[in-house]
Protein backbone atom coordinates (compact mmCIF):
# COMPACT_ATOMS: atom_id res chain seq x y z
CA UNK A 1 0.00 0.00 0.00
CA UNK A 2 1.52 3.64 -1.14
CA UNK A 3 1.61 5.44 2.23
CA UNK A 4 1.78 9.44 2.06
CA UNK A 5 5.21 10.81 3.87
CA UNK A 6 5.94 13.74 4.92
CA UNK A 7 10.27 14.44 5.65
CA UNK A 8 12.69 16.79 6.78
CA UNK A 9 10.13 18.90 7.22
CA UNK A 10 11.80 21.56 10.07
CA UNK A 11 9.97 23.90 12.61
CA UNK A 12 11.27 26.27 14.75
CA UNK A 13 11.68 25.42 18.76
CA UNK A 14 8.62 27.97 19.59
CA UNK A 15 6.32 25.84 16.11
CA UNK A 16 6.90 27.91 12.99
CA UNK A 17 7.31 25.68 9.63
CA UNK A 18 8.06 29.04 8.23
CA UNK A 19 9.27 32.51 8.73
CA UNK A 20 6.89 35.52 8.84
CA UNK A 21 7.04 37.98 4.87
CA UNK A 22 7.42 34.89 2.20
CA UNK A 23 8.87 36.27 -0.79
CA UNK A 24 10.91 35.77 -3.47
CA UNK A 25 13.81 36.59 -1.67
CA UNK A 26 12.52 34.72 1.69
CA UNK A 27 11.20 31.71 0.25
CA UNK A 28 10.91 30.34 3.80
CA UNK A 29 10.22 33.71 5.07
CA UNK A 30 12.49 35.96 7.30
CA UNK A 31 14.51 33.45 8.95
CA UNK A 32 13.37 30.36 7.62
CA UNK A 33 16.58 28.93 5.99
CA UNK A 34 17.94 28.82 9.48
CA UNK A 35 15.35 25.92 10.21
CA UNK A 36 17.55 23.57 7.56
CA UNK A 37 21.08 24.31 8.76
CA UNK A 38 21.01 20.68 10.11
CA UNK A 39 20.17 19.38 6.78
CA UNK A 40 22.56 21.86 4.53
CA UNK A 41 26.06 20.19 5.65
CA UNK A 42 24.81 16.31 4.89
CA UNK A 43 26.00 14.42 2.05
CA UNK A 44 22.20 13.59 0.97
CA UNK A 45 22.10 17.19 0.09
CA UNK A 46 25.44 17.77 -1.37
CA UNK A 47 24.52 14.57 -3.99
CA UNK A 48 21.31 16.17 -4.74
CA UNK A 49 22.77 20.36 -5.21
CA UNK A 50 27.14 19.61 -5.16
CA UNK A 51 29.78 17.63 -5.67
CA UNK A 52 28.28 14.41 -3.46
CA UNK A 53 30.57 15.58 -0.39
CA UNK A 54 28.55 16.27 2.82
CA UNK A 55 28.64 14.36 6.65
CA UNK A 56 27.22 11.50 7.16
CA UNK A 57 25.60 10.11 10.46
CA UNK A 58 22.27 10.46 12.04
CA UNK A 59 21.38 13.69 9.92
CA UNK A 60 22.32 12.50 6.94
CA UNK A 61 20.27 8.89 7.35
CA UNK A 62 17.01 10.93 8.25
CA UNK A 63 18.00 13.37 5.28
CA UNK A 64 18.69 10.11 3.18
CA UNK A 65 15.18 8.25 4.38
CA UNK A 66 13.28 10.75 2.50
CA UNK A 67 14.54 10.04 -0.88
CA UNK A 68 13.90 6.02 -0.28
CA UNK A 69 11.10 4.66 -2.19
CA UNK A 70 9.23 7.53 -3.10
CA UNK A 71 7.32 7.08 -6.79
CA UNK A 72 5.94 10.84 -6.46
CA UNK A 73 5.71 14.44 -4.87
CA UNK A 74 2.99 16.61 -3.91
CA UNK A 75 3.88 20.11 -3.01
CA UNK A 76 1.99 23.27 -2.19
CA UNK A 77 1.67 25.88 -4.33
CA UNK A 78 3.93 28.10 -2.29
CA UNK A 79 6.65 26.13 -2.50
CA UNK A 80 6.72 26.06 -6.17
CA UNK A 81 7.25 29.49 -6.20
CA UNK A 82 6.47 32.95 -4.66
CA UNK A 83 3.96 34.20 -7.44
CA UNK A 84 0.56 34.37 -5.90
CA UNK A 85 -2.96 34.21 -7.89
CA UNK A 86 -3.32 33.20 -11.57
CA UNK A 87 -0.16 32.35 -13.58
CA UNK A 88 0.82 35.44 -15.27
CA UNK A 89 2.47 33.22 -17.87
CA UNK A 90 4.84 30.29 -17.68
CA UNK A 91 8.05 31.69 -17.17
CA UNK A 92 8.40 30.62 -13.56
CA UNK A 93 9.38 26.73 -13.55
CA UNK A 94 10.10 26.59 -9.36
CA UNK A 95 13.01 27.51 -7.46
CA UNK A 96 15.57 24.77 -8.75
CA UNK A 97 16.88 25.45 -11.57
CA UNK A 98 15.94 22.68 -15.03
CA UNK A 99 17.03 20.14 -12.89
CA UNK A 100 15.38 19.96 -9.88
CA UNK A 101 15.85 17.65 -6.98
CA UNK A 102 12.39 14.82 -7.23
CA UNK A 103 13.42 13.01 -10.46
CA UNK A 104 9.63 11.63 -10.36
CA UNK A 105 6.62 13.30 -11.00
CA UNK A 106 5.40 16.31 -8.64
CA UNK A 107 1.91 17.12 -8.45
CA UNK A 108 1.26 20.69 -7.42
CA UNK A 109 -2.34 22.31 -5.77
CA UNK A 110 -3.03 25.12 -6.89
CA UNK A 111 -6.61 27.01 -7.84
CA UNK A 112 -5.18 27.78 -11.03
CA UNK A 113 -4.64 25.89 -13.91
CA UNK A 114 -1.56 25.55 -15.73
CA UNK A 115 0.16 22.74 -18.45
CA UNK A 116 2.67 19.92 -17.22
CA UNK A 117 5.98 21.28 -17.47
CA UNK A 118 8.95 18.12 -18.19
CA UNK A 119 12.22 19.18 -16.34
CA UNK A 120 15.56 17.08 -16.84
CA UNK A 121 16.25 14.35 -14.87
CA UNK A 122 12.44 12.53 -15.39
CA UNK A 123 11.27 15.28 -12.75
CA UNK A 124 7.79 16.39 -14.47
CA UNK A 125 5.23 18.91 -12.36
CA UNK A 126 1.86 18.88 -13.17
CA UNK A 127 -0.79 21.01 -11.83
CA UNK A 128 -3.47 20.11 -9.94
CA UNK A 129 -6.60 21.91 -9.26
CA UNK A 130 -9.64 19.28 -7.90
CA UNK A 131 -8.11 18.96 -4.24
CA UNK A 132 -6.25 17.29 -2.17
CA UNK A 133 -8.00 13.91 -2.73
CA UNK A 134 -7.27 14.19 -6.24
CA UNK A 135 -3.83 14.92 -6.16
CA UNK A 136 -2.83 11.93 -3.71
CA UNK A 137 -4.95 9.81 -5.77
CA UNK A 138 -2.96 10.76 -9.16
CA UNK A 139 0.57 10.95 -7.29
CA UNK A 140 -0.35 7.49 -6.01
CA UNK A 141 -1.77 6.40 -9.68
CA UNK A 142 1.99 7.05 -11.39
CA UNK A 143 4.09 5.84 -8.47
CA UNK A 144 4.59 2.36 -9.39
CA UNK A 145 3.75 1.49 -5.91
CA UNK A 146 6.06 3.46 -3.79
CA UNK A 147 5.32 5.99 -1.49
CA UNK A 148 4.11 9.62 -1.97
CA UNK A 149 5.99 12.22 -0.42
CA UNK A 150 4.67 15.05 0.50
CA UNK A 151 6.70 18.11 0.32
CA UNK A 152 4.44 21.00 2.61
CA UNK A 153 4.57 23.77 3.22
CA UNK A 154 2.67 24.03 6.04
CA UNK A 155 -0.31 25.30 5.15
CA UNK A 156 -0.48 21.92 2.33
CA UNK A 157 0.35 19.45 5.18
CA UNK A 158 -2.02 20.86 7.90
CA UNK A 159 -4.98 20.17 5.09
CA UNK A 160 -3.61 16.54 4.30
CA UNK A 161 -3.38 16.37 8.31
CA UNK A 162 -6.94 17.22 8.94
CA UNK A 163 -8.24 14.74 6.64
CA UNK A 164 -6.00 12.19 7.99
CA UNK A 165 -4.28 11.26 4.62
CA UNK A 166 -0.34 11.62 6.18
CA UNK A 167 0.96 7.87 7.21
CA UNK A 168 4.14 9.41 8.57
CA UNK A 169 6.21 12.52 9.57
CA UNK A 170 9.20 13.05 10.27
CA UNK A 171 9.59 16.81 11.80
CA UNK A 172 12.77 18.23 13.01
CA UNK A 173 13.16 20.73 15.70
CA UNK A 174 15.78 23.29 14.65
CA UNK A 175 17.10 25.37 17.53
CA UNK A 176 16.32 28.69 16.52
CA UNK A 177 13.01 30.70 17.35
CA UNK A 178 11.04 32.72 14.72
CA UNK A 179 8.66 34.57 16.73
CA UNK A 180 5.99 34.34 14.04
CA UNK A 181 4.60 32.62 10.44
CA UNK A 182 3.35 29.51 9.65
CA UNK A 183 2.68 26.94 12.74
CA UNK A 184 3.01 23.14 12.14
CA UNK A 185 0.36 22.39 14.64
CA UNK A 186 -1.45 24.99 15.43
CA UNK A 187 -5.19 24.10 15.93
CA UNK A 188 -4.54 20.38 14.96
CA UNK A 189 -5.33 17.36 17.61
CA UNK A 190 -3.01 14.69 17.01
CA UNK A 191 -3.59 12.69 19.48
CA UNK A 192 -7.66 12.70 18.07
CA UNK A 193 -5.95 12.09 14.52
CA UNK A 194 -4.42 9.06 15.75
CA UNK A 195 -0.82 9.66 15.58
CA UNK A 196 2.13 8.94 18.14
CA UNK A 197 5.50 9.72 18.12
CA UNK A 198 7.67 6.20 17.33
CA UNK A 199 11.19 7.80 17.20
CA UNK A 200 13.34 10.33 18.95
CA UNK A 201 16.78 11.10 18.14
CA UNK A 202 19.07 14.16 18.95
CA UNK A 203 21.95 15.64 17.11
CA UNK A 204 24.14 18.45 18.02
CA UNK A 205 21.79 20.29 15.18
CA UNK A 206 18.62 19.23 15.96
CA UNK A 207 16.06 16.65 17.26
CA UNK A 208 14.28 14.15 15.00
CA UNK A 209 11.41 12.81 15.20
CA UNK A 210 8.95 10.61 13.64
CA UNK A 211 4.93 10.90 13.90
CA UNK A 212 3.20 7.83 13.11
CA UNK A 213 -0.28 7.43 12.30
CA UNK A 214 -1.93 4.36 14.37
CA UNK A 215 -4.26 2.12 12.29
CA UNK B 1 20.86 42.30 39.86
CA UNK B 2 18.19 39.43 40.91
CA UNK B 3 16.92 37.75 37.75
CA UNK B 4 13.80 36.58 36.79
CA UNK B 5 14.24 32.55 35.73
CA UNK B 6 12.13 29.51 34.20
CA UNK B 7 13.79 26.22 34.82
CA UNK B 8 12.88 22.06 33.99
CA UNK B 9 9.71 23.68 31.94
CA UNK B 10 8.28 20.92 29.65
CA UNK B 11 6.75 21.14 26.48
CA UNK B 12 5.46 18.31 24.31
CA UNK B 13 6.19 18.29 20.55
CA UNK B 14 3.37 19.83 19.51
CA UNK B 15 4.51 22.52 22.06
CA UNK B 16 1.65 22.43 25.04
CA UNK B 17 3.20 22.81 29.02
CA UNK B 18 0.11 21.01 30.18
CA UNK B 19 -2.45 18.30 28.72
CA UNK B 20 -6.37 18.97 28.49
CA UNK B 21 -8.80 18.24 31.67
CA UNK B 22 -6.61 19.73 34.42
CA UNK B 23 -8.27 18.27 38.03
CA UNK B 24 -6.20 16.51 41.21
CA UNK B 25 -5.77 13.34 39.51
CA UNK B 26 -3.84 14.61 36.54
CA UNK B 27 -2.46 18.13 37.78
CA UNK B 28 -0.51 18.49 34.62
CA UNK B 29 -3.72 17.74 32.41
CA UNK B 30 -4.68 14.08 30.94
CA UNK B 31 -1.04 12.68 29.52
CA UNK B 32 0.98 15.72 30.92
CA UNK B 33 2.89 13.71 33.42
CA UNK B 34 4.14 12.29 30.36
CA UNK B 35 6.35 15.50 30.09
CA UNK B 36 8.68 15.00 32.85
CA UNK B 37 9.49 11.71 32.36
CA UNK B 38 13.17 12.96 31.51
CA UNK B 39 13.35 14.49 34.89
CA UNK B 40 12.06 12.11 37.36
CA UNK B 41 14.84 9.79 37.15
CA UNK B 42 17.70 12.62 37.68
CA UNK B 43 19.64 12.71 40.91
CA UNK B 44 18.29 16.43 41.67
CA UNK B 45 14.95 14.92 41.98
CA UNK B 46 16.08 12.12 43.88
CA UNK B 47 17.57 14.14 46.37
CA UNK B 48 14.12 16.31 46.98
CA UNK B 49 11.64 13.59 47.06
CA UNK B 50 13.67 10.42 47.22
CA UNK B 51 16.34 8.69 48.87
CA UNK B 52 18.96 10.98 46.92
CA UNK B 53 19.56 7.86 44.63
CA UNK B 54 19.46 8.52 40.53
CA UNK B 55 21.32 9.36 36.88
CA UNK B 56 23.98 12.14 36.62
CA UNK B 57 24.58 13.28 33.05
CA UNK B 58 23.36 16.42 31.27
CA UNK B 59 19.46 15.95 32.41
CA UNK B 60 20.42 16.42 35.69
CA UNK B 61 22.50 18.57 35.17
CA UNK B 62 19.67 20.85 33.66
CA UNK B 63 17.83 19.89 36.72
CA UNK B 64 19.88 20.56 39.23
CA UNK B 65 20.86 24.44 37.73
CA UNK B 66 17.29 25.34 38.43
CA UNK B 67 17.96 25.17 42.27
CA UNK B 68 20.82 26.72 42.02
CA UNK B 69 20.85 30.68 43.42
CA UNK B 70 17.65 30.56 43.63
CA UNK B 71 16.27 33.11 46.79
CA UNK B 72 12.42 32.73 45.97
CA UNK B 73 9.91 31.46 44.06
CA UNK B 74 6.74 32.32 41.96
CA UNK B 75 3.95 30.57 41.11
CA UNK B 76 0.80 30.17 39.32
CA UNK B 77 -2.31 29.55 41.36
CA UNK B 78 -3.18 26.83 39.39
CA UNK B 79 0.16 25.34 39.92
CA UNK B 80 -0.41 25.54 43.40
CA UNK B 81 -3.37 23.42 43.60
CA UNK B 82 -6.80 22.07 41.58
CA UNK B 83 -9.06 24.67 43.72
CA UNK B 84 -10.14 27.66 41.64
CA UNK B 85 -11.76 30.13 42.76
CA UNK B 86 -12.01 31.63 46.22
CA UNK B 87 -10.41 29.28 49.11
CA UNK B 88 -13.34 27.05 50.54
CA UNK B 89 -11.12 26.96 53.64
CA UNK B 90 -7.40 26.53 54.47
CA UNK B 91 -6.32 22.75 54.12
CA UNK B 92 -5.08 23.09 50.84
CA UNK B 93 -1.56 23.87 51.18
CA UNK B 94 -0.23 22.26 47.60
CA UNK B 95 0.45 18.99 45.98
CA UNK B 96 3.83 18.30 47.93
CA UNK B 97 3.16 17.33 51.29
CA UNK B 98 4.25 19.18 54.71
CA UNK B 99 8.21 19.75 53.43
CA UNK B 100 7.44 21.22 49.99
CA UNK B 101 10.85 21.17 47.57
CA UNK B 102 11.32 24.98 47.60
CA UNK B 103 12.60 25.99 50.48
CA UNK B 104 12.40 29.65 50.00
CA UNK B 105 9.97 32.01 50.35
CA UNK B 106 6.78 31.12 47.54
CA UNK B 107 4.65 33.84 45.75
CA UNK B 108 1.39 32.86 44.63
CA UNK B 109 -0.62 34.72 42.00
CA UNK B 110 -4.11 34.31 42.95
CA UNK B 111 -7.46 36.82 43.07
CA UNK B 112 -8.64 35.26 45.85
CA UNK B 113 -6.83 36.54 49.15
CA UNK B 114 -5.22 34.24 51.76
CA UNK B 115 -2.90 34.50 54.69
CA UNK B 116 0.78 32.98 54.16
CA UNK B 117 1.48 29.45 55.43
CA UNK B 118 4.53 28.25 56.80
CA UNK B 119 5.73 24.91 56.43
CA UNK B 120 8.50 22.77 57.24
CA UNK B 121 12.03 23.20 55.26
CA UNK B 122 11.55 27.06 55.40
CA UNK B 123 9.14 27.15 52.79
CA UNK B 124 6.70 29.57 53.53
CA UNK B 125 3.56 30.25 50.72
CA UNK B 126 2.51 33.63 50.52
CA UNK B 127 -0.69 34.67 48.13
CA UNK B 128 -0.31 38.12 45.99
CA UNK B 129 -3.26 39.08 44.94
CA UNK B 130 -2.09 42.62 43.12
CA UNK B 131 -0.50 41.07 39.72
CA UNK B 132 2.67 40.26 38.14
CA UNK B 133 4.66 42.93 39.17
CA UNK B 134 4.04 43.71 42.20
CA UNK B 135 4.72 39.65 43.09
CA UNK B 136 8.16 39.88 41.15
CA UNK B 137 9.16 42.81 43.54
CA UNK B 138 8.17 41.21 46.91
CA UNK B 139 9.76 38.00 45.60
CA UNK B 140 13.23 39.83 45.29
CA UNK B 141 12.85 41.53 47.92
CA UNK B 142 13.35 38.58 49.83
CA UNK B 143 15.57 36.67 47.24
CA UNK B 144 18.21 38.43 49.10
CA UNK B 145 20.55 39.44 46.23
CA UNK B 146 19.50 35.89 44.39
CA UNK B 147 17.29 34.87 41.48
CA UNK B 148 13.65 34.34 41.21
CA UNK B 149 12.77 30.98 39.79
CA UNK B 150 8.93 31.30 37.89
CA UNK B 151 7.97 27.51 38.41
CA UNK B 152 4.85 27.89 35.74
CA UNK B 153 2.44 27.20 34.66
CA UNK B 154 1.74 27.99 31.13
CA UNK B 155 -0.50 31.11 31.48
CA UNK B 156 1.59 32.57 34.23
CA UNK B 157 4.43 32.36 31.76
CA UNK B 158 2.76 33.83 29.36
CA UNK B 159 1.82 36.96 31.34
CA UNK B 160 5.40 36.92 32.83
CA UNK B 161 6.82 36.95 29.10
CA UNK B 162 4.15 39.08 27.66
CA UNK B 163 5.81 41.52 29.95
CA UNK B 164 9.21 41.38 29.32
CA UNK B 165 10.25 40.54 32.85
CA UNK B 166 11.54 36.42 31.97
CA UNK B 167 15.65 36.96 31.98
CA UNK B 168 15.89 33.68 30.63
CA UNK B 169 14.06 30.39 30.56
CA UNK B 170 15.14 26.72 29.89
CA UNK B 171 12.93 24.82 28.21
CA UNK B 172 13.09 21.08 27.68
CA UNK B 173 10.69 19.33 24.61
CA UNK B 174 9.76 15.94 25.40
CA UNK B 175 8.80 13.16 23.13
CA UNK B 176 5.58 12.96 23.31
CA UNK B 177 2.58 14.35 21.78
CA UNK B 178 -0.61 16.13 23.94
CA UNK B 179 -3.01 16.88 20.90
CA UNK B 180 -4.25 19.87 23.21
CA UNK B 181 -4.42 21.41 26.44
CA UNK B 182 -2.08 24.72 27.10
CA UNK B 183 0.53 25.57 24.15
CA UNK B 184 3.13 27.45 25.59
CA UNK B 185 4.48 30.01 22.89
CA UNK B 186 1.07 30.53 21.38
CA UNK B 187 0.64 34.05 20.28
CA UNK B 188 3.92 35.31 21.90
CA UNK B 189 6.39 36.61 19.55
CA UNK B 190 9.75 35.60 20.94
CA UNK B 191 12.20 37.30 18.72
CA UNK B 192 10.03 40.35 19.21
CA UNK B 193 10.03 40.20 22.97
CA UNK B 194 13.93 40.22 22.14
CA UNK B 195 14.17 36.25 23.26
CA UNK B 196 17.15 34.06 21.77
CA UNK B 197 17.84 30.44 22.10
CA UNK B 198 21.35 30.33 23.39
CA UNK B 199 21.95 26.92 24.24
CA UNK B 200 20.78 23.68 22.95
CA UNK B 201 21.43 19.86 23.94
CA UNK B 202 19.67 16.74 23.61
CA UNK B 203 20.53 13.79 25.43
CA UNK B 204 18.26 10.42 24.57
CA UNK B 205 14.90 11.47 26.70
CA UNK B 206 14.72 14.87 25.61
CA UNK B 207 15.93 18.63 24.34
CA UNK B 208 17.09 21.18 26.44
CA UNK B 209 17.02 24.52 25.08
CA UNK B 210 17.84 27.84 27.16
CA UNK B 211 16.28 31.23 25.73
CA UNK B 212 17.57 34.15 27.37
CA UNK B 213 16.42 38.13 26.51
CA UNK B 214 19.00 39.80 24.66
CA UNK B 215 19.80 43.20 26.68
Amino acid sequence: MSKLRVHTFSISLDGYGAGPHQDQDNPLGVGGLGLHKWLWGTRTIGKLFGDGSGATGVDDDFAARGFSNIGAWILGRNMFGPIRGSWPNEQWKGWWGDNPPYHTPVFILTHHPRPSITMEGDTTFHFVTDGIHECLKRAQAVAHGKDVRLGGGVATIQQYLRAGLIDEMHVVVSPVLLGSGEHLFNGIDLLKQGYQCSEHTSTPNATHILITKQK
